[in-house]
C-alpha cells in the first residue's frame, strides 16, 4: 500500500492529503437545511449533513490528490449514524481511486489491538465468512502502550498489505509536555522515532520505504529534520499546515532528495477553504469549487518550496 | 459521576468492574448459532451473538457489582453492527442502575479531542436539538498529546458531570518501553501522574476523589504503591487482575486506607468463566451462572486481601 501511495504522489505531483474532518460549522447552510428536512434535527439528520458535504468536496477534488484522511472523531460525535456516514465515505473515496487513512489513533495491548487492527485494516471471521469492519488502507495508531499494542497493527497490514502511521511528534502546542521530556539525553519522540524505524523493518515496500510510516507535526519543522534521518525508510505524514500555522517552507526537511518521504495533511484549510477570506468570492454555494483552488493553491506552495529547496 | 461510583461501590461491597469485552471465541456455540440463523454469518450475526451474550451476563450480575467497561475495540472490529451492539449495551447496563466506563482509549488535539469527548460524554448540537452519541459515563483517555488532548475531555465532563480514567501505567508486558523511561531521573508514567493529579485539581468530587481518575495495571503493584501517593485524589481504575495474572494481594497498595481509591477490573476472567477448569461444571448452557460465581470469588479474594492489610 505504501507503493501505491507514492505510485499516486508522482502520477498527481501532490505529495498532500486532504483531511475529510467535517464539523458541522464548516457545512454550507443549504447543505444543512436539505439534509435536516430530510432526516430531521438528530443525528441521522448530522451524517447526512457531512456525507453530502463530503461528497461535493470530494466528486471536485479527487482526480487531484492522491489521498483523503477522514479523522473519525468527526464522525463518531454522531454516533452510529456518524459512523455510517464514516464507513461510506470510506468506501466511496475507494472507489473514486483514493487511498484512505483512517485518522483513528487507536492503541491498546495485545488483542484489543488486534481488534482495533481488525475494524480498520482487516476482516473478522464470522462463522465461516470472513467480513470487513471499515476497510481502510492505512490507520493512525498511537504508540504510548508500547510494541505489544503495535505488533498486532503490524500483523495485519502484513497479511492485508496495508499500511501505518504511528503518532511520534504531534502537530499541538502541548504535544512537548511528554513528547519533548529528555530520555538518556534525548526527547521522548526521537525514541519512539527509532522504535518506529525498527517496527518497520519488518515490513518493507519495494519502493525502499516501509509500510509502517510516522506522523510528526509541520508546526515542528526542526524536529522534523532530526526524525527524517533518524528514520530513513518512514514515510512521514505531516499534519499541521495551513489552519494550524505551517507553511511550504516549513515542510522541506520532511523530505527526501527526491522529493517523497512525506504527505501533508490539510484539513479545514481545504474542505472549509469558502470560509477563509482568501476564497471567499466563491460563495457557500460553490463550496467545493473553493476546495479544488485551495487543493491546487497547496501543490503550488509545497512543490515551489521543495523546488527552491532543490529538491525537485 | 466519581461520588456515585463511590456510592455504588459501598452499597455493593465490591470494588470491581467487569470488562465486558467479548471475543466472539467465548460466546457459547448455542449462542452464535441462534445469533447466525437470524441474521446470517456476517458482521449483524455477530453483532447479535455478542449481544445476547452480553445480556445474558448482565442480566445475571447486575444486582452485585457497581460498574462495566465495555472494551469498544470488541465491538468496533464488527463495523457498524458492532458499534450499534456497543451502544445497545451501554444503554442496558445503564437502564440496569450500572455505571459505564467505555474502554475508549481516545486521545487526540483539540477539536477533535472535544469531538470525541462529545461522542462518548456529551451531546452535539444538531440544528435546535442537543444529541447524544455513545453516553457512557466515564472514559479511559490515552495522555500522551498532552494537556491540549485531554482538556477538551475534562471540559465536557465539567458539563456532563461524567469522568476520565487516564492511561498512565498499563498493565501489558511492553508497556516500559516508554512508560518506564527516565525523565530527570524519574519514569515518563510518574510525570504522567503528576499531570493527572494535576488535572484532576479542576474537578473534584464531594468525596474527596477526583472526577479524573487514572490507569495503573495490576501486573505492577509496586508502581502503583507510588502512584497511590503521588495522585491522592485520583481514582484509579486497575486492569490486568485474573486472565493477565495478578490477585488479590497485588491489589491492595491501589487501595487507600478505607479500602477505597481503586476499581479492579476483570474481564475474560468472568465473562468467559465457564471455559476455565475452575469454573466448567457449569457447562456452556450456564455460562452466565458461571461468571456469577466468578464475580462472587473475585470479591471474596479482593475483600479478604484488603482485610487481611488491615485496609478494611
Amino acid at each position: 500500500m505504501i507503493d501505491q501511495l507514492i505510485k499516486m504522489i508522482k502520477s498527481t505531483g501532490a505529495p498532500i492529503v486532504v483531511g475529510l474532518d467535517p464539523m458541522m460549522k464548516f457545512v454550507p447552510e443549504h447543505i444543512k437545511k436539505a439534509a435536516f428536512e430530510a432526516k430531521g434535527e438528530t443525528l441521522e439528520g448530522a451524517a447526512e449533513a457531512i456525507w453530502l458535504y463530503n461528497k461535493e468536496i470530494i466528486d471536485k477534488i479527487y482526480d487531484l490528490i492522491p489521498a483523503v484522511k477522514p479523522q473519525i472523531a468527526m464522525y463518531e460525535q454522531f454516533g452510529i449514524p456518524g459512523l455510517a456516514a464514516f464507513q461510506k465515505t470510506v468506501q466511496y473515496c475507494k472507489e473514486k481511486g483514493l487511498i484512505v487513512i483512517g485518522d483513528v489513533k487507536r492503541g491498546d495491548i495485545g488483542s484489543t489491538s488486534a481488534a482495533y487492527a481488525a475494524a480498520h485494516l482487516g476482516r473478522v471471521q464470522v462463522g465461516n465468512n470472513l467480513c470487513a469492519g471499515f476497510d481502510e488502507d492505512f490507520v493512525t495508531v498511537n504508540p504510548y502502550l508500547g510494541t505489544d499494542g503495535v505488533q498486532p497493527f503490524i500483523d495485519v497490514c502484513k497479511e492485508e498489505k496495508k499500511g501505518l502511521f504511528i503518532l511520534v511528534k504531534t502537530s499541538n502546542p502541548s504535544s512537548g509536555e511528554f513528547q519533548d521530556r529528555l530520555i538518556d539525553g534525548r526527547p521522548l519522540y526521537e525514541h519512539v522515532g527509532e522504535r518506529v524505524a525498527a517496527w518497520g523493518e519488518q515490513l518493507m515496500g519495494g519502493s525502499g520505504y516501509s509500510y509502517v510510516g510516522a506522523v510528526v507535526g509541520a508546526t515542528y519543522p526542526e524536529q522534523g529534520k532530526i526524525l527524517r534521518t533518524l528514520m530513513p525508510k518512514a514515510f512521514i505524514l505531516v499534519p499541521g499546515y495551513g489552519a494550524q500555522g505551517a507553511s511550504g517552507k516549513d515542510l522541506v526537511h520532511f523530505f527526501d532528495a527526491n522529493g517523497l518521504g512525506a504527505i501533508v495533511n490539510s484539513s479545514r484549510g481545504i474542505i472549509a477553504a469558502y470560509q477563509n477570506e482568501k476564497y471567499k468570492e466563491f460563495g457557500a454555494q460553490n463550496f467545493a469549487d473553493a476546495s479544488r483552488q485551495a487543493v491546487m493553491d497547496m501543490i503550488d506552495d509545497i512543490m515551489s518550496a521543495l523546488g527552491e529547496n532543490g529538491k525537485k
